[in-house]
């Protein structure tokens, strides 16, 4: 269909809009509206109730700075979590770090699975790894069943609605805390400062009574509302600015570089005072 | 009237989308198209031949790092240029450093000045300041009748299509060289890696054949294609990464610490690449 337009509210007031070359996938899940469409300027992207959650061409920045800025700060991360990301973005880069030995998705909606693998063989192409187990199920309950098992946890929700909404309150991380060994970290997606401050805000005071290191940081995610997106991370021992030059290896990446896993805390003084 | 947006193509493919509240003033100027609008989202904001050139929201970003980025790298900045920047934000923060005696501002639209003033008058409310001088007159050729004069030049222009065309050639950047002191540094807008890396590549070449210390930095601007800015640093002596921690005094900012003003120019891995 010639003519078509995609437009996402990100606020009441402003959005994104791109043009759309056509549809491929259509579907109410028992969880979420999930599309897959082909736009001309991003390529092939999942839409999940009308909000852009990746693209095959800006995607390597979310999947890369969720999963190398934790497991380059953990010194041996061997069991890694992923709680949502069922396209598999951040299973592709958590597999680039040869200390992994077993990486867990879990997501509540294999819907997602299902068509990523189909429309986004860049991103989920690594699912069938041996070394991945990939669950369709709740993350919340994933988490409250789990005790003292994993290295890093990254958590790659939508927002706090929907099926995610239990994946922003304090019950869950005092979970995920748990559910990490003794010195584990883990990561979440945090939105972004200029619309979002407040659950900012919120989620760092809540992390911030369950883990020691509690940090922000940032990265450019241009089809991302203000396409400045923040990730929040929770860690019992490792600080993910104490790393030590001579621990990073060499991975292929676009978006991180080690210098980049320290300038990216480097906070806007806006985004600062969120944090006050 | 009720239902109104305004949207900006950023690209043949993309772009942004908001509500506006009410259309302000509109008219063809002797350059280009100026629209200044109430949006819901951003407060009052310049639009000039349909693209954004600032918002009340927002404007800080690009303001303050504008300024501030340069005049915190020169130890003494007392004699100051802005080309374009008609909307006096990079003005209001260039007033912010004590050691600055004297602003010039050189806009070839002065029906940008006007309504800014007008408009926008936390932004152009500086353009007053007996420190300053504005002359509406086309800054290529202020440059090219100046020479050993300015400390710091800012190039505050719109993109490098219509009036601002000469102000993305070598030519200019030789004449900026001229017009500054032995020991001068500029900066100019330098759009987004994301769909001008070929500019960002052709400026930041340009520059290098002229300039001994030239670089890249980034700002997250949300209303800018892409969210990402980037900014060309062309200086005969002074490095802007060699900054020491003493040489910052305290100024009121919303964006810029000295903490940024370093890591703005840890590039992501994509960005680093076009300047190779």
């Amino acid at each position: 269909m010639a003519g078509l337009w995609f437009t996402e509210k990100q606020t009441e007031n402003f959005g994104i809009t791109m043009k759309v070359n056509k549809t491929l996938h259509t579907e109410k899940t028992e969880y979420q509206m999930l599309e897959m469409v082909e736009t001309a300027e991003w390529g092939n992207m999942l839409l999940l109730d009308g909000m852009v959650m990746t693209s095959v061409k800006d995607e390597f920045v979310y999947h890369e700075m969720v999963a190398h800025v934790p497991l380059f700060t953990h010194p041996n991360p061997e069991n890694v979590l992923v709680v949502g990301g069922g396209d598999g973005g951040v299973i592709r880069e958590v597999l680039k770090h040869p200390s992994v030995k077993k990486a867990t998705l879990v997501d509540i909606d294999g819907k997602v699975i299902e068509y990523s693998k189909k429309f986004l063989p860049e991103i989920a192409g690594w699912l069938d790894d041996p070394r991945v187990e990939v669950r369709v199920a709740d993350g919340f309950m994933h988490i409250a069943n789990s005790e003292n098992e994993y290295d890093c946890i990254m958590v790659d929700s939508t927002e706090p609605i929907g099926p995610a909404v239990n994946l922003f309150t304090k019950g869950f991380y005092a979970g995920i805390s748990k559910a990490l060994k003794e010195d584990g970290l883990f990561v979440a997606q945090s939105d972004n400062p200029w619309f979002k401050g407040e659950l900012i805000r919120n989620v760092q005071r809540d992390v911030r009574e369950i883990f020691p290191i509690t940090r922000l940081y940032l990265a450019n995610i241009p089809t991302y509302p203000s396409g400045l997106w923040a990730f929040t991370i929770g860690s019992k021992v490792y600080d993910p600015l104490a790393v030590s030059d001579d621990s990073f290896h060499d991975i292929e990446t676009k978006y991180y570089t080690k210098e980049l896993h320290k300038a990216a805390f480097i906070l806007p003084k806006f985004v600062q005072e969120l944090l006050q």
